[in-house]
């Protein structure tokens, strides 16, 4: 008789390495720390703020979107239905709403056609990462600290990252040079380069002008491609407002990517990637080029098919109702975080004054906006201090160390306060220095009895 | 003085070879062609029938969902507005009305936490597919034809397929076994096996209980995992209804996947796939296995996130508003595609009939459900036939070798029915009649010219 095999053994080893990597990892830990701890002031949520969303405001940006569609569109009542039912266009139906968006806002223009709508700026970055690596010499450059997102968009698309450096003033173009010569040198062939330019996630740094100028000529000289990612523009403090890299890009060197998170509502999942590069077809074809646009939608067609029509028709609505001004629709929420990032720079300045005679071991950053503040303190910030911080003095925050891939960062905190009021930060920023109290006290006492 | 670099230059072949891929490429030129000749009568769109959507649906779904929020699951205004507007839960938040259609139409209980909501049903099969090729030597059994988004879905998610023998019960068992003990002689791993047991698109197969039984036994001996997707099984015309797989899967064996693009509508871009599978961790680590759903969640949160919550919202609001049965939400599509499928048949028999003294040379199948009936006809049946067909004769229909990935069907059609009236259907049927008759002509001309 034989043995009659029993249910199938899977083990995390036969799946693929992206369902098991530290970064996304952590970021479930930092999320269930957050659980564990309620009662805490969390500086680690970096999602936007809610208090001005209301559930009604749904149907109306639908009817304003249908009202757009029969009106303005001079779609006919099936047609109508087709939009908002059928499978539709694989780049979305919301194109020529945001090129006029970008238009009133950014001031410059693009072809809706070289617009994919996508299920938020994430599978944007999946796509275009997927695209771009052909094969194991391909390698994308990333500004980093990164987002995390970008991270795990690159691992689950396959795409190796090659870090470089960062400054207060965004990513620094020597080493970007320096590191596109390494790679050549290696044999890889570097093809893309990451930058958040305005109040990055999580550093909060910022590219000036020049530098700004100074990438796209380093850009074409290399003939990389660069990758901007801006969801943050909106949300300045201070200076004067810079052009995004999109608008000085006059030959087609820029993939701009969108995001409706930070602005309309982040369960939408409703982005964009601009990507207006004409590709030549393979062999002696004397077809035309197409834009990597259209490659990034047949990908897309692979991936989840057109974005959601009733999500898309949403952000449609909201564009409508506010004239096609981002800025506008935000206002308040623009309001909010400035009223934050003061309150939160006031906070530090306030807690860790310097005391004469004594080292000032604590710093921070000062963004011109955003929802990032970053801190650097006398000890290691890591997952083990900040699930003490929480427990004994009830603040969380985020470990920078995340960010960096596990490579640097490891005495900073990433502070993000964009939920909270004046008061939580206050109090937050006041645990926190409590914190720092304890660790000197601890740190005295070890060299006491050294 | 130096030479300015001019723009980037992008080939295809500097691009993922998936942005190529001939099955894709190929769907994208039979809608060109929808677009050339709209005058056609086609039995090549496979979307579903339209005629039942009213917009202002949409609204009432939201207020339900809402209402559902409020009163049974006794969420906070704060907590609501959360679920409509933030980041949510990865694995989504129509899971347990999910779990409770399957009870109420499929009479099978699954743990919601088992269920991921996914980006359509596609982003399920992305997800998947990536999840279980961690190296080379992995590969993907299908039953082939294959289902065009499924091929896609292997393209992108970089999964080799291998393509297993269907007759007109579905999946060829003995081919199964043969091609598990190919592939382990090559040295690969064969991880699971995909299949459409009701009314398969493209082909309308349907597998037997005995055959579900013997394929679930089969897997169980071969320690491979089993891919349900069962989209067609609410719109069955004939004989008794058979269990899903997941319903006979005692041991964790099948992963289903579902979708509500046949149901509610396929605009939303709402699907899900339930991986009850446990996993175990890594090394000798005593930790708990958790669900193959979390992992698939992990890879989900590096695609898109969580799934659209207004997206989301609506399908649960369609959910609540039937009872949590799709069986009835769909009775009316239901009807209509019996309908359709019994003037299809009627046009085939009454259009191919046989005369006497000359040989039946076009055939089809019967499926006894589902939106697609495959003809096989006395001539190729590829794109420049179908080039000929819609210019001449007004009828599109889909060439079935692009489901064989160009290996198998090349006398055969897809003849989709789920958007046409009754008439339409006659006319269509009559339409291929003469093209058939206008081919016999050309052979016999041929003959006698030989």
């Amino acid at each position: 008789m034989s043995i009659q095999p029993g249910p199938i053994r899977l083990s995390v080893t036969d799946l693929h390495e992206s369902v098991d990597d530290p970064a996304l990892t952590s970021m479930t830990l930092l999320n269930e720390l957050a659980g564990r701890y309620p009662e805490a002031v969390s500086f680690s949520a970096g999602r936007p703020f809610e208090g001005f969303y209301d559930v009604e405001d749904l149907s109306r940006h639908l009817r304003t979107f249908r009202s757009h569609l029969e009106d303005e569109k001079g779609l006919s009542a099936e047609q109508v239905r087709r939009t908002f039912f059928q499978y539709g266009r694989t780049k979305g139906f919301i194109h020529e709403l945001i090129a006029r968006q970008l238009e009133i806002d950014e001031g410059f223009t693009v072809d809706p056609e070289s617009i994919v709508v996508t299920t938020g700026c994430q599978e944007a970055m999946v796509l275009l990462l997927r695209a771009l690596v052909r094969d194991t010499r391909d390698v994308i450059l990333a500004a980093t600290p990164n987002y995390v997102g970008f991270i795990g968009a690159a691992r689950v698309a396959g795409a190796p990252l090659r870090c470089v450096r960062e400054h207060e003033g965004g990513i620094d173009l020597e080493d970007l040079e320096r590191q596109i010569g390494a790679a050549r040198r290696e044999g890889l062939r570097p093809r893309a380069c990451y930058v958040v330019p305005d109040f990055a996630n999580p550093s909060g740094a910022s590219m000036s002008l020049a530098d700004r100028i100074a990438l796209l000529e380093l850009a074409r000289r290399e003939q990389i491609l660069v990758i901007e990612d801006n969801p943050y523009t909106l949300f300045r403090s201070g200076g004067s407002p810079l052009p995004m890299l999109k608008a000085l890009d006059e030959q087609h060197q820029v993939i701009h990517l969108g995001s409706f998170a930070k602005s309309a509502f982040a369960g939408a999942r409703v982005g964009y990637v601009i990507a207006d590069q004409p590709v030549t077809p393979a062999g002696a074809s004397c077809a035309d080029p197409v834009l990597l646009a259209d490659h990034l939608a047949k990908l897309k067609s692979m991936v989840t098919l057109n974005t959601s029509t009733v999500a898309q028709a949403v952000i449609g609505g909201y564009l409508i109702e506010n004239g096609c001004s981002l800025k506008r629709a935000t206002a308040r929420e623009a309001e909010v975080y400035r009223r934050n990032l003061a309150a939160m720079l006031d906070g530090l300045r306030s807690v860790f004054a310097p005391v004469p005679g004594l080292p000032q071991d604590v710093s921070w950053n000062t963004p011109q906006g955003g929802m990032f503040v970053v801190v650097t303190l006398p000890f290691p910030a890591d997952d083990d201090m900040l699930e003490y911080s929480a427990s004994r003095f009830g603040v969380l925050w985020t470990p920078m160390h995340h960010f960096y891939g596990g490579t640097a960062g490891f005495h900073q905190a990433r502070l993000s306060f964009s939920v909270l009021t004046p008061e939580q930060i206050a109090l937050g920023v006041e645990r926190l220095g409590e914190l720092v109290q304890d660790q000197r006290v601890k740190q005295l006492v070890e060299v006491a009895h050294a």
